[in-house]
């Protein structure tokens, strides 16, 4: 009963058995290499966008960061959710890179609203050389709370973004749970609704170690490669890097993960949802669950051997009737079995 | 014939094998798992410092980076070689992280003298808040000439060094390979020897990319770990980071591998040695060679099959008699054939 | 009839005065001269603080960043009102210094609660590694809508963040007008309220351009200094910084030119409180007032000669009845004359 | 006997006039105000520029890092002096505001050669990524050896540089020194010789703290004045900065106080030529000399009254034959009688 990130399971064995594929033998350094070649190829098909720069990166923090300094300038400001994983939970590393501040978007479920959007950007206005700069726009999809932007609801916030003149990053670390969770193409989610850059994510779904950064305007592709090199973020045997690309895209792989994924949170939440005293914060979409239960039952869960967040408080002390909410996240390997024995063990 | 660099080179099967190992089930991410307590034990018995801290990272870039940024403030300077690696081939990366700069000291072979690094620092001295303050030395071993301190050496630099109340910091991405020609322990080379950090190399001996950030004061480690997750470079998937450590380090395979690359280098620089219109620019005491021969020498090389680095011209056009240095380096995967052909094909 | 800055007024002649006398022969550069040596004594005589460390520098802008950079680390969150100067009026300095980020706290007429600041800090709780740490609290005196923090209120907030580890500093760019308008001392609106350091304000109040830096802690001030000649703010010709705060100091002129400023902002606050279609957003209690009203007597106004800023809109354009809010700034040289003129213009 | 720097010296008058003429009444603040316009069109003329953009900030140090700021990338070198006062006198802050590193030029006397330039540059070539990528070149006019460049030899330099596809800085702390000497014009010495932006230096030369940051291509000025707002170097009474540079620029002041200074230099010169033990360190040409004497003169020259730099030892202690270097700076207010006094104390 393993809930507590998608980062806590396995790597697919098609993505080890790509890692093993590429130690063959020399490969020239630091992306020179056919594999690499290969793997961002992949990537601009699976996004039907021929002229991208994509390069390869170990995690969404690097991913995230690297993007969003070589979307702005120090003296500017990135628009993000107050929920934004970039605000809360990579320790001022988009600052470190960019040298800008965030401003936050106050959102519902996780998500902003372009009215939200479009009146914290104009607080901004007016102030000349004194306040900070409008930078680019940064959205996350699946978003924080486990909700997804429909392509409409996207394309409303890029509208809103570049009325401004300001570009959209998406931080995509669930980019496949949202695109099978909406049926559509990797280019409907991103370039065709204004996205200018993606964080495309590998790691929380089935690689080891990956993310692509996609770059649809090429002209910005030297300046991030600097960039990724001065942050210590290029690697020397990068073919590694590139293969778990290869293996996560091949034969629809990373598809199918994410369907596995939401199809088992899907599961989870039928089995939730008519259980009394359990609330949803907000509708589950992709593979994430955040939920309000009273502390005691937190306690009877996590005591039974349930594996998954607690916040806001320590489920083992305190006023047993105390409301604390719970964070579920289901990953590719997450059994039916799983699921069920969880759900037998809440209705106990 | 494959000489360009250590990092051109396969991972070991061991390596390989310790991945594979680690991926079973569910492990906490961000370095909460077993395989990570495991082999941060590992590297503290190596270096026989039960108390320092050990944290992982991907690259040499990154540990060099944000070992000396917890090593220095922003007003500072770091001393170092003036053919350093962190002041020639990492793009500013250690001046990103540590917003210090860095001050030069001349070279022999690749290798500071007490005296040119005293006369450094004292140079430095007497401006007051006008000038850059003292931060730490660094210095790498084996050189990025391919030389090696010795211990005497070592201790030497780092008695200037704490004279002046600087702490001393190792570029280690070749540890094991002056470890094994010096034929001391990791203790003696370092923190015995006056060293106060070291990063301590993988990923050019036979890792995917790993490198240990080796801190033995471990007063030092939240502030290392904060700049780590800040810069990016903390793994989620963490296991697999730490599990590459575990098999490099197990059997002592790190120093196998280092032997035979070293083993490698000293036949060929046999091979190479008595070739008429070929030097040395210093005697190689590791897995690196670097030799001057005429432009039309490298272009019969490289044209018959051999793959290496050559510095300060194109050996394709030019005067046939320039002469152009040349960048020999064996990895643990070379064989005593490949090595032969290469000779071969020199005296040919 | 100006009312749109206390930085737009001129310099107070006793300030020039000092200037003229400082001007005298050689003295050292930097700091180490006699004129600087008596005016940091006059300040920490006035902050009743023997053992504080006081520096100058040109602005509130610098004096804010350089405070705010020693008292914090870069993976830190700076705790600061949701209006306060240093989100929205210096273009990232507080960033740039620190490397910091600035979380923001709510407020009610400028000024934070206890719970607000706690419930704020709290909400940055738990997160390890992954979020930005705790770093000091900024709380703003007079706050920058005008409104000034009781001492029981001051030391309410301080009071928190000492809880949590926080230090706390002091933006008094209007120092001065708050001081006079609690009738109480330099030290029990600083120290004794448990604030660590403050950015003593001269250049609003009479000055031509200068503050201190005071830091009660001395063991940061090295670290002040170099942060102050890295940032480029540290004058040759220094004893011209320290003449102004002698000349600003010298028999309480400080507080005289306070006292006149908030005595002219009463004046104008009594002949504006009945005027109809006038409110006021809170209740004025220095030199600063903001009010909104009717875009066309706002229009009105500024036709008829007064300058003060109008927010939000155009005066010129738009909607004559939609509100617009104003700010009115009386600085020391601000005349009754003046004042009533503005009044008898608005009830026209 | 003051010779200890120009920055010890005092104001002159017409500075301090302009200083109070502007001293009138309400100005509006950050530059919008007619004195700094009227001082920008000043500098404009006196570099027969009418498109160049200009800003003013306090000093010299904070001129270089703003405008080599603008002009680089953090992922690039910026070429200068290994005497550079950007290397040696400014505690990293042209590192701070450019998050650029510095290559240091050997000089002979001060002063770059084309060649040696040249060198620098390629031996940076070819690293691709991993390398810093060539930034500007920074020049400084009068040299901190108190050397000149002549109108060819900037040209020279600035030809390399562009040939690389980089601009050059004038760090012109000491430009009227040069100009004076050389009888030439600003313009000359500048944007017609090659240089793209210059720190124009008021300060050594009368001023209070005041220099011109003059940027020949225009599109670079907002950038600018972003980052100086961000570097807390924006004056809100901003008048009093322009003010001084109205004063400094009047009626040639700045080229009679620069005879003046260079004149005294030339006094002093002749007086210490023939002195035995005495020895140059290269030929004066402004108002700066470096001289080598026996600490035991040195003793002699300080305790009869004379102030001026001991470098490299303390005149106090130590061998009374070894050799100490002395700097000597005359400032714009020194006396004939002063120099006089110096010479005849030292023949004694």
């Amino acid at each position: 009963m393993f809930f507590s990130s998608d980062n806590a399971g396995p790597v697919h064995p098609q993505v080890i058995a790509a890692i093993t594929t590429a130690n063959t033998g020399y490969a020239p350094g630091y992306g020179s290499d056919a594999f690499t070649q290969d793997a961002r190829q992949k990537v601009r098909d699976t996004f039907e966008a021929p002229e991208a720069a994509v390069e390869f990166v170990i995690n969404g923090t690097s991913a995230n960061a690297l993007l969003l300094a070589t979307m702005s300038q120090p003296w500017e400001t990135i628009f993000c959710a107050d929920v934004a994983h970039i605000q809360e939970d990579e320790c001022n590393a988009p600052e470190f890179y960019s040298q800008a501040k965030l401003t936050l978007v106050p959102t519902v479920d996780g998500k902003m609203s372009p009215d939200a959007l479009r009146t914290k950007i104009e607080s901004e206005q007016n102030r000349g050389v004194h306040g900070p700069q409008r930078g680019p726009l940064s959205i996350t999809q699946v978003t924080e709370k486990g909700t997804i932007y429909s392509l409409d609801e996207i394309r409303a916030l890029t509208d809103v973004a570049r009325e401004f003149g300001m570009k959209t990053h998406m931080d995509g670390a669930r980019f496949a749970n949202a695109l099978v969770a909406l049926d559509c193409t990797a280019a409907e989610m991103s370039w065709k609704a204004g996205i200018d850059t993606v964080s495309f994510g590998g790691t929380k779904n089935g690689a080891l170690g990956v993310e692509a950064c996609v770059i649809f305007d090429p002209d910005l592709a030297w300046e991030f490669e600097l960039r990724r090199k001065r942050g210590g973020h290029l690697l020397s045997k990068h073919r590694f890097l590139s293969a778990q690309m290869q293996g996560y895209l091949a034969d629809g792989l990373w598809l199918d993960l994410a369907r596995a994924a939401n199809a088992r949170c899907t599961q989870l939440a039928t089995g939730l949802r008519d259980y009394d005293g359990l609330t949803f914060q907000c509708e589950p979409q992709a593979n994430i669950i955040f939920f309000d239960m009273p502390r005691r039952e937190h306690k009877r869960m996590l005591d039974g051997g349930a594996f998954y967040y607690v916040m806001g408080g320590d489920p083992h002390t305190g006023d047993p009737d105390g409301m604390l909410t719970g964070r579920l996240v289901t990953d590719w390997s997450v059994t039916e079995d799983a699921v069920q024995q969880f759900v037998d063990l809440l209705h106990g």
